[in-house]
């Protein structure tokens, strides 16, 4: 098997390169025991990693290019999510065996979405095993600029960027739940996947929201991780959560099930103050995405309250972890 | 799952703490999207990531404390291999069920060493899936003492530390490829599953050294990526390779096999300059390992002459990669 791996090993070396030399930073990138990065004076390096296994995070036919796409666009949205400007990753893949098409496309797909970022493939580690894909990813951002889940509060306006539920109900179609058209159920599964890391936003939101985090388990237990470390409470109109005229066109309980509790879609959750609201129209306006508010942080114990369009309280049984993961 | 998997969540989560604090660093641990560190001025990070997999890199059956201790250890290993001190880590973990027992034994194992080196845990994933282990560690380096592998100058020599072969010699026994009285296969089954990564040695060895690597995969392997990136040949004295009594007590061939093509023993081997003699010796005398001289850099193509304890040329038939991994 040595030759095998070593053929993927050179695979992936054979386009990783070094950071994009800095200040302060003699980069070392695959090649060495360690690879070797540093923040800019003044920043902090931020860092994620996922873990993606075939059956639970993906389907085991799923296309290999979209794969290498979603592997490290649902890394990249963890930095975004920090208002964190990717800088490199690190991958670790453990493979069945050596396919050399299905490597081509995994790796274009992934080198796609980093050289559209600037983010560098610096070390990583292959082998064989059960297909895992483990990618670390490492971004800068500025001490004072950090979007921590800690930060809202009571007054702030809730905010999420794009349309939620996409991905989710792309799912609902292949799994049978529902069937849609096709040009809705062919946006759906791009939807699904391959998301696009809200990276400009994050960053243009650095210094003016307060917290944030991206929504890959669905808005209500994502925004849940909010309210508990910020220890406030908030009120929803969850007629106002964004959907794109596909969803809004399923039956309501299916629509709010893919908006409210959907998972995989990657738009970001933020709170801003009310004072804000100019900045944050001026930021959507110019990194191109929809930011909608729906909702206001309050003080009291960590618990969402959900209203309808008119105010009135709404009673809603959702699943509050229904995605693509079975954990 | 979602109980199940959020029980695993929180059992390394209350273990995990923020880094030791220092100046510029206001780091953020567990529980946001990303974790935020910074080296110190004028320090770089040194960053390794290594995917281990059931049945590759270890048996199904080892035993958890020690895989925890081992998983962890392998890539401390190459933190110490590039002069750098620990500081952090991420744990992504897959695992088919949530086995009480073993989490704590695992855990356990892991945590113990990482206290030992000061080393955080700072963020992880875990999800359901087959046995799959991928740590990302994270390291403080000087600039000028990072420890690379292009290093190495014509005139150097080539030191290793400890002993080498022991690991690979409790492989045989555990494959019944040979035979060894019980304290040597006790011995030898504790240096495969325990290595000590060698951390005080290799920042010890910041500024002194030239190259150096640890020797994962076998002496003959890796010290041909020293060479190779130093573009420098090697000879190299077999007979000074140092062995346990126990490995000493194999027959000849088992014997050179595993001292220079058995992996796993994580020693470090380094170049330093003629020069530096006196400085090897009171840095190994001070950390407390043994540190043996057992070759010479020399210009040319890369490659090692192989020559017996006389001088003597000696043709060697290694499987250059001759350790737990299949591949």
């Amino acid at each position: 098997m040595l030759s095998e791996f070593s053929l993927i090993d050179r695979y992936f070396a054979r386009r990783a390169k070094a950071p994009s030399p800095r200040q302060g930073d003699a980069p070392l990138g695959i090649g060495d025991d360690c690879a070797l990065i540093a923040p800019p004076a003044g920043h902090q390096l931020a860092i994620s990693t996922d873990m993606l296994v075939a059956g639970r995070h993906f389907f085991a036919d799923v296309d290999a290019r979209a794969l290498g796409h979603k592997a490290l666009a649902v890394n990249l949205s963890d930095l975004a999510a920090m208002g964190a400007k990717p800088h490199a990753f690190t991958l670790a893949l453990a493979l069945p065996h050596a396919d050399e098409a299905w490597l081509e496309a995994f790796s274009d797909g992934m080198f796609a979405l980093a050289e559209r970022f600037d983010c560098a493939l610096v070390g990583g580690d292959t082998t064989s095993g059960p297909l895992n894909i483990c990618i670390t990813v490492f971004g800068d951002v500025a001490h004072a600029s950090a979007l921590r889940r800690d930060a809202a509060k009571p007054g702030d306006d809730i905010y999420v960027s794009g349309t939620l539920g996409d991905a989710r109900a792309g799912l609902g179609v292949m799994r049978g739940e529902w069937r849609a058209p096709d040009e809705a159920a062919s946006a759906w599964k791009r939807a699904l996947e391959k998301p696009e890391p809200r990276v400009a936003l994050g960053l243009a939101l650095g210094g003016v929201a307060h917290a944030a985090l991206d929504i890959s388990d669905g808005l209500a237990g994502d925004l849940m991780h909010i309210l508990r470390r910020s220890a406030v409470s908030a009120t929803v109109d969850a007629d106002a959560v964004p959907c794109s005229d596909a969803v809004r066109a399923l039956p309501e309980a299916a629509r709010r099930q893919c908006a409210l509790a959907g998972g995989d879609d990657y738009e970001l959750c933020f709170t801003a103050p009310r004072n804000a609201r100019d900045s944050i129209a001026r930021i959507g306006e110019r990194v191109g995405v929809a930011l909608t508010r729906i909702g206001t942080i309050e003080s009291g114990a960590p618990g969402i309250a959900w209203r309808d369009g008119s105010g009135a309280a709404l009673s809603l049984t959702l699943q509050g972890f229904d995605h693509f993961h079975a954990d």
